[in-house]
C-alpha cells in the first residue's frame, strides 16, 4: 500500500480545500476539517480523510448546506435546541457546546438536542470537550438502517454510536465512543478496501446468512454487538437521537436521503451532567480510586488511552495514496 | 420441584410478614413487599420472593434500616437528591419519583441521585413509572464486584443493571431492564439451585478459567455481555451510580459491607427527560412508526412484552416450596 507522509497542518489543508471546492464556506469547511484532522491525529482513520469523499458528495449534491448557519435556542434553561440548518454537525457543536456546558454547570444537568444536522464524524470530540470542562457527557446519533435488530434478518438500526466521557481532574477525560453495531461501518469499509475478512458475528449477507466477507456485509447488514442486550442499546439510541430530539429514526432518515453517499439528515442527543452538583461535591476521591483499580488490572486498557498516546505524536501521519487520489477527484 | 399456588395478595402478605418480622416498619415493609409482588406478577422470579431471605438478613443484621425515613432535597430545580437513610430503595422511590417527574415535565430533563440506599430489586419499576407519566427514563445501580472487566480475570464491576423506558401514548411503556453482566447473578443463582449449566461466556471460575457450572461462577466471577463494548457500559454504570451521585463504586460498596448476604449500601442514578419539551412537541409520530416497524420484523420481540403478558394474568402464581420454607426460616 503506497502512502504519503503528511503533517497535521497538511491534513487540515487537504480537508479544508476539498470541502471548500465542494461548496462549503470557510466557517463550515474549517469546522469539518478540524474534526477530520483531529481524527487522523488520534489514529481514528475511519473518521479521518477517509470521510472526505462522502462529505464532498453531499455538498455537491446540495443535500448538505455548505453555508449553514446553525442557531441555538433555549426551550428551557436546561433544554437547549440547535437547528443545524442542514449543515455538517461540527459548526453546530462549535456554536452550542459552550452553552450546554454552562447550563449543566449551573443546574447540574442539561440536554442539547440537535436537529436538521448531518453527522459524519466520531462522537468523542463532543463528549471529550464537555468532560474537559468538568462534566460527564453522553451523546449518540443514529444513521441509516444497516444493522438488523437481534433475531431479525432485515436492517432497521443505524450503526448508532454511543459516546460517554468522564472528567478526571488530574488526567485527560476517560472517553469511550463505540458503534453499537458489532463493527463500525467505516471499519467494515476499510476491511473491504483492504480485502481483509472480518470476524463471524459482524454481519449477515443480503440473504440473512452469516459471512466474514466485508463486501457481502456492506450489501447485506451488520449485527448489533452483544446479542439482544446490545440490540436494546441500539434501539435506545434510535429513540434518543431521533424522536426524543425531534428528528427521524434511521429508517426515515434513509427514506428522506438522496443516496449521494454522504451522511443523511438526522438528530443528535447530547447530555451533560455536573458530578460536582449531582454528588454534592464528593465525587472525586471515589472516581479516582475506582479508575486506579480498573487501570491496574492485568489485561485492561482504559478507553481512549491509545487515542491520547497517538495525540502526543506531533509528527506526520501516513496517508494512503489511493485515498488522496480519491479526495482530489471527489472535490473537483 | 414441589410448588404452591399463591395469589398476588398472598405473595404480598408473605413478603410483608417476613420483612416486618425481620424488623421493618409497615411503610418500609409495604414498599418492598409491593416490588416483590410486582416482580412475581410479571414473571420476574429472580426479583420476587427469591430475594426475601436476603432482604430479611440485612434487616436482622442491622445493616439496613427498617425504619428508614428517606428525604428528598433539591440541589437545583433539576438536580434532586434523596438520602435513603440506609433503608431499602422502594420507599425512597415512592417518596421521590413524583417530584422527579414534575421537574422533568417542567424543565425537560432532571436527575434524581439516591445515596445511602440498598437496592435489591429490578429497575423497571422506577423507569416504567416515569414513562407512564410521559417521560423517557434511564436508571442504573452498581452492586458488589462480581464481573471481571473485559480482558481481566478479577471481578471489579457489579452486575450493574441498566434500565430504559420510553413512553407510548397508546400502549404501555417500552422498557428494557438488563444486567450488563452476561447473565444476572440472580439467574445464575437460580441455575445453581436447579443444577442447570449456563452458556459458555457467562463467567469464569475462581482461577479465571471459562466454565458452564453456575456454582463455579458464583465462587469465581461473571463476564460482561458483549465483550469490550459491554464492559464499557458496565464501567459507565459504576461511575453514574457511584461517584456521579455521591456514592461508592462496587469495590468500595463491598469493602463497607458486613457480608450478611443482603444488598450492599450504594447509589442509584435516575434520569428523566420530557420528549415533549426536548423534541419541541414533534416526537410522537416518528416514535410510533419506528416501533411499529421494529415490532413487525420477523424474529423480534419488543422488550417488556412478556412481562406485560404475564401481568394480565390475575390468577395465582406457582411458588417453589423450598423457597417458601427458606422464607419462613429466614424471618424468624
Amino acid at each position: 500500500m503506497s502512502t504519503t507522509q503528511l503533517t497535521l497542518a497538511e491534513i487540515f489543508s487537504i480537508a479544508q480545500d476539498a470541502l471548500t471546492q465542494a461548496g462549503a464556506n470557510k466557517e463550515n469547511a474549517d469546522a469539518v476539517a478540524n474534526t477530520v484532522m483531529r481524527a487522523e491525529r488520534d489514529g481514528s482513520h475511519s473518521h479521518g480523510l477517509f470521510r472526505i469523499p462522502g462529505y464532498a458528495a453531499s455538498l455537491q449534491s446540495g443535500k448538505v448546506n455548505g453555508n449553514a448557519d446553525p442557531k441555538l435556542h433555549s426551550r428551557t434553561a436546561v433544554a437547549l435546541h440547535c437547528d443545524g440548518d442542514l449543515g455538517y454537525a461540527p459548526l453546530a457543536h462549535q456554536r452550542c457546546l459552550e452553552s450546554l456546558a454552562e447550563a449543566a454547570h449551573e443546574n447540574g444537568v442539561a440536554v442539547l438536542s440537535i436537529t436538521r444536522t448531518h453527522h459524519f464524524a466520531a462522537l468523542w470530540p463532543e463528549t471529550e470537550a464537555l468532560a474537559e470542562r468538568g462534566l460527564t457527557a453522553i451523546s449518540c446519533v443514529s444513521y441509516m438502517p444497516s444493522v438488523a435488530p437481534f433475531g431479525a434478518a432485515k436492517p432497521l438500526y443505524g450503526t448508532n454510536p454511543l459516546s460517554f466521557a468522564w472528567p478526571r481532574p488530574d488526567a485527560p477525560p476517560l472517553v469511550f465512543d463505540m458503534a453499537t453495531a458489532a463493527m463500525a461501518m467505516g471499519d467494515v469499509q476499510i476491511a473491504a478496501r483492504d480485502d481483509r475478512p472480518v470476524p463471524l458475528g459482524t454481519g449477515l449477507d443480503e440473504n440473512g446468512e452469516p459471512t466474514t466477507a466485508p463486501a457481502e456485509i456492506i450489501k447485506g447488514m451488520l449485527l448489533p454487538f452483544g446479542g439482544h442486550k446490545g440490540s436494546h442499546i441500539a434501539m435506545m439510541i434510535e429513540l434518543l437521537a431521533g424522536p426524543l430530539v425531534g428528528e427521524t429514526a434511521s429508517f426515515a432518515s434513509k427514506e428522506r436521503d438522496n443516496g449521494d453517499g454522504g451522511p443523511p439528515q438526522g438528530g443528535q442527543f447530547i447530555l451533560a451532567m455536573s458530578p460536582e452538583i449531582l454528588s454534592g461535591g464528593v465525587w472525586q476521591a471515589q472516581s479516582k480510586e475506582f479508575l486506579k483499580r480498573l487501570g491496574a488490572l492485568d489485561g485492561v486498557r482504559l478507553p481512549a488511552e491509545r487515542r491520547y498516546r497517538n495525540r502526543h505524536d506531533k509528527g506526520p501521519r501516513e496517508i494512503n495514496n489511493a485515498l488522496l487520489d480519491k479526495i482530489s477527484a471527489s472535490s473537483r
